[in-house]
């Protein structure tokens, strides 16, 4: 694909102008997913390293140390540690939300057994410490430390929140935090980082990731009430037959006429499901305006991200990140 | 229980030794097992922390630094860390092994869930390196990144490795440092590092958890095959049952006839066993003086543990490390 500004989409674009740092992350990637002694680590792991995915959280880090001057090694090696953590929780989660397909293939639990997702979960964990830790840098590893932690927490807080509809909008965002937008901001946080930069800098860049994943995870949850499967790589609804309450629903409950809650309660919170269900839920969604309220609020934290990015020396690799914040949300838009 | 040299074994000797550094790790512990906003994090954690373990590694953390004269507070937040990723590895390991019980009491799988276990071992993970950047030495985080990354891999082969006779002794001692001894020698290790030891110390101190580990996981897997529940917090054949190739069957499978070669094939490759088969295959351990040799190796490693402590200053410390190497094996001696 040629760099070519008129047919690009941004994130495309942003993967072209750091195509020379991405082959180096992708290098690393194939080179720490190794294991001398054990040869389902690198089976399991290139599974889901090989299926497809845009590596969005390493350009991240790549872009906001390469916008900011920075001409060393470490941006690699951090952007492949963040790789690892996102790989390690993708197979976490996937034996958490017991899932049997994810990116369009079957996943690592389906194809081997939970028992190897957990392990080599852990092993890349470890891995990307390693690789924290050969950047030389304390402030690095505390913030990627800090993300590992509220990601965690983040997952643990939707396992007991989730289907519990007294669930409100402060607490999916949260969750969203956690579960999402901690890697993003820690991605780009870090990148500033190795790059030297001023703190306000630091700042801004930690910021952008933070709404560029609120508004990403919102966008996804969107799609999942009315995405094609083949664009989102899980079927519509997956959402609602797990039981997940996500914002669309959260805004829906608050606006529930007495009969709608008691759709709610016995569709989310006890899980008795029927056929027709997912069209009812759509339907009173519909009614209350709530996937065009959750859109909106996709909206705001995209323009929140873009404008987090003011700071920030002009470059073009600013206004690519300022564009990727539209992009993540232009699938709903 | 008072401290009385007559009547204390190794390891309460040690624990009153250093009950004051003990009592801040515990309350460290407490501390950072909260979570501000996932209720379950604390729940599954205090089940685990508050179910009697003795907490071996981070003493032996503490035993090192203070031994070596330390006088910070570097090393309680390294104990902390240490004793955070042993509780993570225990919840993996329970979901990895469907265990039902540990310590005598229900697992936290049983418990609440899988995905507890599994994200609650991620918090404690992303935990303890918060605590390692505390001490703000990229050595210490350097020794505990490349810990957890062995210690995954270990469990990964052991996945692979356990249900194929193939697997021989070096397979094993392999499986064991990444299971086991990685966490003890990095816990020694650490210990020294933090102290400012020079090298032939933090040397010393690693080749001893090193040794340590091995003696101790041998001489559990021999109790494995010998010990009273009571004991050994498990049933006599869980091994045996979950079908793991422990030290004493390897070593009784390379000396097996081709009609005990088909039982093992049977009972430990195909799983298919019989209410008779642990009886039998105690008698095969027997008949080949299987458990007698791997007990003989548990020494030797022992022995080695408290050779590896010449090096140091003697210090009363220094002598109850050592008679802990005997004390680990003196289940089985």
């Amino acid at each position: 694909m040629g760099v070519n500004d008129t047919v690009l989409k941004p994130l495309d674009h942003l993967i072209a102008t750091l195509s020379a740092e991405m082959a180096a992350v992708d290098a690393l990637i194939r080179d720490r997913m190794a294991s001398q002694h054990a040869a389902r680590i690198p089976e399991v792991t290139a599974h889901l390293v090989g299926a497809g995915g845009k590596r969005l959280r390493p350009l991240l880090t790549l872009a906001a140390a390469k916008m900011l001057g920075y001409q060393g090694n470490a941006h690699v090696l951090l952007a492949t540690a963040v790789e690892f953590i996102h790989t390690a929780t993708l197979l976490h989660d996937d034996v958490v939300d017991e899932s049997r397909q994810r990116r369009g293939r079957p996943t690592a639990n389906l194809l081997w057994d939970n028992k190897s997702s957990v392990l080599v979960g852990d092993y890349l964990f470890g891995r990307s410490f390693q690789l924290m830790v050969e950047t030389g840098s304390i402030r690095v590893l505390d913030i990627l430390a800090n993300a590992a932690a509220v990601i965690s927490e983040g997952e643990v807080l939707q396992l007991t929140a989730a289907q519990d509809l007294r669930t409100d909008e402060s607490v999916y965002l949260q969750i969203v935090r956690g579960k999402t937008a901690a890697l993003f901001s820690a991605a780009t946080e870090a990148g500033a980082v190795v790059a030297g930069a001023p703190d306000d800098q630091v700042t801004a860049l930690r910021d952008y990731g933070d709404a560029l994943g609120i508004a990403f995870q919102i966008a996804d949850d969107l799609l999942d009430y009315g995405g094609a499967t083949e664009t989102i790589g899980k079927n519509v609804g997956d959402d609602f037959r797990e039981r997940k309450l996500t914002l669309p629903v959260i805004k829906a409950v608050a606006r529930a006429s007495d009969e709608e809650r008691a759709f709610w309660q016995r569709t989310i919170e006890k899980g008795d499901q029927r056929d027709s269900d997912l069209e009812q839920a759509l339907r009173i969604m519909a009614a209350h305006g709530a996937l065009e309220s959750a859109r909106k609020d996709a909206l705001a934290w995209a323009a929140r991200a873009r404008a987090a990015l003011a700071p920030l020396p002009a470059s073009g690799i600013r206004d690519m990140l300022g564009d990727l914040a539209d992009y993540v949300v232009a699938r709903v838009a």
